[in-house]
């Protein structure tokens, strides 16, 4: 299972970032082809290490075939440019593949 | 869904690192009590922000209830304690609760 992880630090606006986060990002996400499951974790409380992150979004491809057809497709790009119009120098993003669970 | 979320930094020796991730530290994990699921995510690639992420790691609990009743285990004590072993200076650990997905 290959995953697309993006970590968000603290946006000035949290309430702001949200609705846009909902009703803007994730419906664009969620049209990505291939794409099997989003989940979206708020982050709560930094227990070790550095604190300041917010928001941790994980997109579920099943293969390492359909997870560069997804990172190639219009809808991928579409939602990359999306991070612009609320996450603007908060946002991490990365490819991945879980190796266990 | 509460989640505890790891992300650790890339380690000087990543063999080293992964083998007693997988053999001592999961293994202790696998043991505080409520926990649903444990999921490790090897990060293969930054394409946006600050690259260094190794592994990221998720522990699934039902809800705030057993996840403060996890906190307060002896089996999570253990578990945290072991970080040092593998992973000073180089994971951030945080709370979470799942918002989407």
């Amino acid at each position: 299972m290959k995953k697309l992880i993006a970590i968000y630090r603290a946006p000035g606006d949290a309430e702001a970032f949200l609705t846009h986060y909902r009703e803007k990002h994730l419906p664009l996400a969620s049209k990505i082809p291939g794409l099997i499951r989003a989940e979206v974790t708020q982050i709560e409380r930094t227990i070790l290490g550095e604190a300041g992150n917010f928001l941790l979004a994980e997109m579920y491809f099943a293969d390492a075939d359909s997870f560069k057809a997804a990172m190639k497709s219009p809808e991928n790009a579409a939602t990359a440019a999306d991070l612009a119009n609320f996450a603007e120098g908060l946002v991490t993003v990365m490819t991945g593949e879980v190796i266990e669970g």
